[in-house]
């Protein structure tokens, strides 16, 4: 294979970028991703690429659970604070405040427009990513904006 | 769950534009998709929703392989085309030229910049999409380009 061609091929692919959170009891995860699709209508499933060393993948792993919220085009500043690792403190996650979603208690970042917490239905453990295809229990929109979208941020994850 | 919340939160996902194509000897399906993402570097895999009454998904699922063009953002014609069903008629499909994959003899459009061919590693039919996680074998590009964003489009898939 010719590998430059390759990294290039997939860095063609366009992507937006996400807030994806996690809990279990006092443990919380938080981390800015960008493999997301949806993957079907009915139901309402969602396919993500969760680093599997991370723990992120283990409190997904282990409670079945997510939450996912789209950064606006105006909140690169926020994405850059979630590629460092989760500290929780005050309410607020790595300074950015947040409150229990309604279902499933994850932490939904108050600031980011668009949210939604989903269930994970299946596990695909084939790469240095897992493949979580989760289905879709609840969602909301605090305000409607432009999403973020990576091409536009000069950042690459892909390749 | 709010029903209009979720058909907002999902559209605000980030999307590119790509032909998909497949082959099972003389049978030819091809079509505009934008449920795809990485899935793993190592190996490089992608995942892709794929609807399940759908002739891409027979042929995908008979054969295990497929093949998957980045669009270029002035290329939204070619889209549009591809939406309609695959007519193969003197070595183009849809009135557009192909040639073979070198790897497994997939339609590649050679109007599209990047192409890549990938074997099927793992099929999750849990929804009205299949999501197809495939493992990129051989890729290709035949001019740099600025990928088509569903966004500019004014179309949607998905919610």
């Amino acid at each position: 294979m010719d590998l430059e061609a390759k990294k290039k091929v997939l860095r063609s692919f366009t992507y937006g970028l996400y807030v994806l959170t996690a809990r279990d009891g006092e443990e919380y995860a938080a981390g800015t991703v960008n493999w997301v699709t949806q993957a079907s209508f009915q139901p309402p499933l969602i396919a993500l690429g969760v680093k599997r060393d991370s723990r992120l993948h283990a409190l997904i792993g282990r409670t079945g659970r997510l939450a996912l919220m789209t950064l606006a085009a105006d909140q690169k500043a926020i994405a850059q604070d979630f590629f460092k690792p989760t500290v929780q403190e005050g309410g607020a996650l790595n300074g950015h405040p947040f409150v229990p979603s309604p279902t499933f208690g994850l932490p939904l970042l108050t600031e980011l427009p668009y949210w939604l917490e989903a269930e994970v239905r299946h596990l695909y453990e084939g790469g240095d990513h897992s493949l979580v295809v989760a289905e879709v229990v609840e969602a909301g929109v605090r305000h409607e904006a432009r999403p973020l979208v990576m091409g536009d941020t000069g950042w690459f994850y892909g390749g």
